[in-house]
């Protein structure tokens, strides 16, 4: 339907220059106040933009890891061993920089793969320029992924409609257009008049720091909610349509996501409204039966008490803060993926799509 | 079932000392990090505290607002008709603290009617007593009302059950037990074990601040969530029941509430959760047929992009900011007043117990 989509300026992340270049990214943690860019020539300036979450997303952690490791081989000399010394060195450090984003391991681990088979390149210059040409695979990858999920959900979408999302499974998270709200994207860049409301997402406000924020750079026309707000809102009949991501997918169709989405599944069933989750192949687990087997992260009481650096609740008070919950495969109306449509989400169909 | 209720430590208001002496209430806007008394012996300061939002809740108000008219006429002297002239301008001078709460004006327009009605007392002495006197009898009538509503809803509950609340219909709302947390401090009084899980309460944090911490203060066993938490801790089978406050109920028994109210009685219904609605027969309008005909208030955008002192959102983004939300009477499993509970809630059985 669309051909030539605009890049979302600005992009989460770009590589700046030729093999002897280096990496641009926004700095998440200033957003949505300040749109300020670091500059990362170094090494150690990669790993502490992933530890300190300037960028953030699986995806965008991962293709910042991939590139960091071309940084790493950063005089190139006429050594090919050395250069593999190198890569091997910043795969290794760049590890430790979050010890639990399985994308950071799997681009790592496809970077170490890629400079081992380098063995036989002329020399350090031939080597780190396909380092680079391999990092920027991975980029591109992730680019066409989050199209081809936003072509994909964008004929889902009619115009005029109003749409609800949940969290930032935006281009902030990825490359540039995001899982879910790559669906937007798409609609709007084929010329669909939406009107998306953002939920804020208590605690770490995601909603209202980064996907209110794209989407504005973007140019949709979005509106800023509370997560207690959704209710009434679809109630007013202003939602055609929920577009959520995902952080893990079970066999079964059970979705693992930021915490709250399992409430707004229930509240768009209740005013029967489709509920979609927009999520690349990759965020299926099918060794996993059901969402009863997904782990969830129980995070530090603070980020409810002590929100944004002011004490809100009283010293001492017990705190309940799980980081996700599971919306149930029957409140999903279909699955988005860059391999197409999962619908009706039943095991028989995943394995259809995905096979 | 509950004979000696225990007072609720700190109490929200009262008043220290006889006749010649001042209100004292807890200033609400430095909990919950902070219990700070605040001594009223003088008019402006009552009408400060008010205006300010140091004491809030519709009956704290009216019942803050009947003290100051005491405190008003604050040299008694032989004449009367000084005295009723003194109460008089009390009376309109504290209504313009805050023109839009309608216990204010209930219980000022109460003192001015009983002012007028002592023009045959001995002398200003005699006057002052016979008008606190009245004050006190507001904030005894408020009393016993939070606890006739405590005692028929504490019958509802069973031991061991953990509940759910949002915002704030609790003491500090009312003189000391408040309509919705009575039904939790009677249970608890009368030694049922509760588990209370208390909603935050975006954007205000009513519940972090003034729910968590009263009910901490009475020693129930409180956990704070974020409100996108409620449908998690549902589904995990934590919650027996959901008892929430009103702000205006129609004649149908559709009740108008703090925004999320509506969303919470949506997934209590989904997990089969009876939700509850406990309010004083004075919140009833039965004039207003159904919810449809209940105004909403839209609210500052800041008090969402700007939470806690701190810009959260981008600068220029659209925000939708209802205050309040309306539940329709289908959700309501039950409405608990201090005349009965009305169960079914249907137009018959409200007529029937509000007689």
């Amino acid at each position: 339907m669309q051909s030539t989509l605009p890049k979302i300026v600005p992009p989460t992340l770009e590589w700046i220059g030729d093999v002897a270049g280096h990496l641009r990214l926004i700095d998440q943690t200033l957003l949505p106040t300040e749109v300020r860019f670091r500059d990362c020539h170094d090494l150690p300036t990669v790993w502490e933009a992933i530890k300190s979450l300037r960028v953030r997303g699986a995806p965008a952690i991962g293709i910042a890891a991939a590139y960091g490791v071309v940084i790493g081989v950063r005089h190139p000399t006429d050594s090919r061993d050395s250069c593999i010394d190198l890569a091997c060195e910043a795969v290794d450090y760049l590890a430790t920089s979050r010890p639990t984003a399985v994308n950071l391991f799997w681009a790592l681990e496809r970077m170490k793969t890629r400079a081992l088979e380098l063995r036989d390149c002329k020399d350090g210059v031939e080597f780190k320029s396909e380092l680079l040409a391999e990092a920027r695979a991975i980029h591109d990858e992730d680019r066409q992924m989050c199209r081809a999920i936003g072509r994909y959900g964008a004929e889902l979408l009619q115009d005029n409609w109003g749409l609800l999302t949940h969290c930032n499974a935006g281009g902030l998270a990825t490359s540039e257009y995001g899982p879910a709200l790559a669906v937007f994207y798409s609609a709007h860049d084929s010329g669909k008049r939406l009107r998306v409301f953002a939920d804020e997402t208590r605690p770490l406000l995601q909603g209202a720091r980064l996907t209110a924020w794209e989407l504005q750079q973007h140019g949709l026309n979005v509106t800023l909610i509370c997560d207690s707000m959704a209710a009434k809102v679809m109630s007013e009949g202003r939602i055609q349509a929920v577009v959520v991501g995902a952080d893990r997918i079970a066999a079964n169709g059970d979705a693992a996501n930021k915490i709250g989405t399992y409430g707004v599944a229930v509240l768009a069933a209740a005013h029967n409204i489709p509920f979609y989750v927009a999520a690349p192949s990759t965020t299926f687990d099918l060794s996993i039966a059901s969402g009863d087997d997904i782990p969830i992260e129980e995070r530090d009481p603070r980020e409810i008490t002590h929100a944004f650096g002011r004490e809100t609740a009283p010293e001492g008070i017990k705190v309940y803060n799980p980081a996700f919950d599971v919306t149930p495969a029957r409140l999903i109306r279909a699955l988005i993926t860059e391999r197409g449509v999962i619908d009706p989400v039943t095991p028989a169909q995943i394995s259809k799509v995905l096979g």
